[in-house]
């Protein structure tokens, strides 16, 4: 098996998952699919799939009480293939870009730079595939013990709820099988925290868990990555700050926190300060939330987790590199430096690139939607953001779209998905050199 | 007269400021400012003296209503103050920067590169004032002919109307001497269209406009600055966008545009689709604009005119240069090329920096006005985007804000107005070398 050599792999990447998200909506359109029995409208299907597909959550008809049994086993089965999708194929596309540079700095032939033997696809694959089997089989062990034992589920209901969701959790997918989401489970920490710890470790992205790995079973290995260390402590970061700031805002709101006590409020304020980065439950009703904490919550919604795992957004390095550029400008160094190592321009425009055709989406959705419907930009930037980083948050407005507007948030979750990978990755594969040089010019800055 | 070799010129430009600002403030809390003759609120005098010297024109007290004439005439002051030194320090600032490019070149002594002499000093100020003086002349003389002959005003009355509205127009200040801003002209072309051509003058910039008198002037000067490029070229693209769009998305607003005839909704569109860059008079109720409209309106308030001119905002140049960027990725070339000039990276990271400054600015400002008040995002963000690009457009919450708000504001006019010029060329001024290089390593980015 090899990536193509003609045309761009990024290409498969997006055909791969458009045939699976049409495979999906045929599938949801079939009157099995359906509750009712009868077939569901196309855009209904496209919608569902697309965000299934995407991992990111968002909703126009309620998951339980519209979908069959049949409906959501299709759900669960197309996350399942949009979370492994996105790991293994952004993996390799890493393991690409890693390989053209090695080989351009030894100056050998370009014709083989686009391709991977076998034998490392079949590693990054199997490595991807047992990796999240594992973790969504814990997660699913100690929710199904949970439903059953608390909530008085029979064993195989109990393992159907626990299975689908910790393949949500994994995957940051979002979806639940509750018209309120996992609200009825905010202050069960056996519940919330093996979701949390899933979501999280999904988010981290395939190439720092299987760093982490190798740092727990093979000794005298010491060296973190640059990429691992980066993403580990802005993931903590953001963390850390969304968690303080979104307990803060709505801590006495009554018809959010307020509600609860100050242990449940420091769990479910914790969990509102994870969920936005990708994961996209909520144990809160989002749209009863302050103004200031839709804003907080819009950031780390369009940061996301870290890279080639289920998280959407710009992610956390693309973040981390501008801000480093800032640091660099702010001590006057010619070269961005992090941790020891230096930063190429080359891949501080690309993340410039991937955070300024971000911006540049979700403004034109938010300016588009503004136009098509009769809500507030509060509500419909949240919308925006929500759908470009695949987390599946919502004030309540998904579902009231017309369905212009539900298309659109159907191409926003597609090239969230998939844009800022296949786009850093496409750039970093077109990297050339210019033969001769223009005269320099400094127009004025600021 | 030299700019000072210890410290950093742009310091000078703050201190500079500030004290202006705090003459002001002292000269408005005065009774003798005052309309009613009693001493003006500290936070109210600091906030209308900042307004003035940052050339913003928000306001929190009805200019006319509130200030006596002797008020009035402090505030025109402070705006023509305000708008010559902004001018001259930033082309000085400019000066020091490429002539100190220029040295670094030569690899000359860099003990004299923070200097300029007296000759270049005199040259700037003496064209910054006499260019200023001419164009508010000739505004000034068409407004007053127009207020005396359609409208009735005595000589005295409307020349100080003349003086006052063109002193406000090419300084972009947006200060007006009615209570509905410029509103009752709304259609009339002969107030109107002088005004729009003096803040256009005034916003490109006093290096454009150098440019452009050199080129009327001066016969067989072929060649443009590749700055006066872009400036024009950015300046007229964002002109005719906004133009089109909210005069489009306003053309059946009936609180708006509707009101008018055809000819009415064209040159109110126009007015308003190019006040927002940054002269902030308004002749339509901006509380009532579509919220699509107001979101428009923020990007062309953001990006803001050209360098070194009244306008605020980032600066054209610099959101060119992140254009270009994305552009030169887009072809996968290693450099930045603008119309035949590469563009160094280091001048593509400080235009990174002031745009994602700017943004954090405003982006922490809009989330402490969202917990300081009641109102929503639209209105809050419009507000804090007026304030950072020294605008003074606003939906009619600027006067409801507690003090806290207020004094918020006042930092944002002043960071807005001096931030982006003075990082700009602190970052330019301190390009250093490194002399050891650290081992590349490459994050993923996506
Ligand atoms: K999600
Ligand atoms: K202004």
């Amino acid at each position: 098996m090899m990536l193509p050599t003609h045309g761009h792999p990024a290409r498969v990447v997006v055909f791969g998952f458009a045939t699976v998200i049409l495979v999906g909506t045929v599938l949801l359109m079939l009157p099995v699919s359906a509750e009712n029995g009868q077939l569901t409208p196309w855009v209904t299907a496209v919608f569902t799939s697309t965000s299934a597909v995407c991992v990111t959550g968002l909703i126009v008809v309620d998951t339980p009480g519209h979908w069959s049994t049949f409906g959501e086993v299709v759900i669960m089965g197309l996350i399942q293939a949009g979370g492994l999708g996105i790991m293994t194929l952004a993996s390799l596309l890493g393991l690409v870009v890693s390989r053209r540079l090695r080989l351009r700095v030894q100056r050998s032939a370009q014709t083989e730079t686009k391709t991977l033997d076998l034998g490392e696809v079949r590693r990054v694959v199997l490595g991807v595939i047992s990796l999240s089997l594992i973790m969504e089989a814990a997660t699913a062990v100690v929710l199904t013990m949970r439903m059953v034992h608390a909530y008085g589920y029979s064993w195989a209901h109990g393992s159907y709820l626990g299975v689908f969701h910790a393949i949500s959790a994994f995957n940051n997918a979002g979806f639940a099988l509750y018209p309120d989401s996992l609200m009825r489970y905010a202050t069960d920490g056996w519940i919330c925290i093996p979701i949390v710890v899933a979501f999280v470790l999904g988010g981290l992205g395939f190439p720092v868990l299987f760093e982490i790995a190798r740092h727990l079973w093979a000794r005298g290995y010491r060296r973190w990555s640059l990429h691992a260390r980066i993403t580990l402590l802005g993931y903590g970061m953001f963390a850390l700050a969304g968690t303080v700031l979104i307990t803060g805002l709505e801590w006495s709101n009554p018809a959010t926190l307020g509600d609860f006590g100050t242990d449940g409020r420091l769990l479910v304020g914790m969990f509102h300060g994870l969920t936005p980065r990708t994961a996209g439950f909520n144990t809160l009703d989002v749209g009863e939330m302050h103004p200031a904490t839709l804003l907080v919550t819009d950031v780390l919604m369009f940061v996301g987790g870290g890279s080639a795992g289920t998280a959407g957004g710009i992610k956390v390095t693309t973040f981390a590199l501008l801000a480093f550029v800032i640091l660099a400008e702010a001590r006057g160094e010619p070269q961005v430096h992090i941790a020891g190592r230096r930063i190429s321009n080359e891949v501080v425009r690309q993340a410039l690139t991937v955070v300024l055709v971000g911006v540049a989406l979700v403004f034109l959705a938010t300016l588009v939607l503004l136009m098509l419907t009769p809500f507030g930009l509060d509500a419909v930037l949240f919308e925006s953001v929500s759908a470009f980083g695949t987390v599946g948050l919502s004030t309540g407005i998904t579902g009231e779209l017309p369905p212009l507007g539900e298309l659109l948030l159907v191409v926003l979750m597609f090239t969230g998905r998939l844009g800022p990978i296949t786009l850093a990755s496409a750039l970093a594969l077109r990297e050339r050199g210019r033969r001769y040089d223009l005269p320099e010019e400094r127009p004025i800055v600021g």
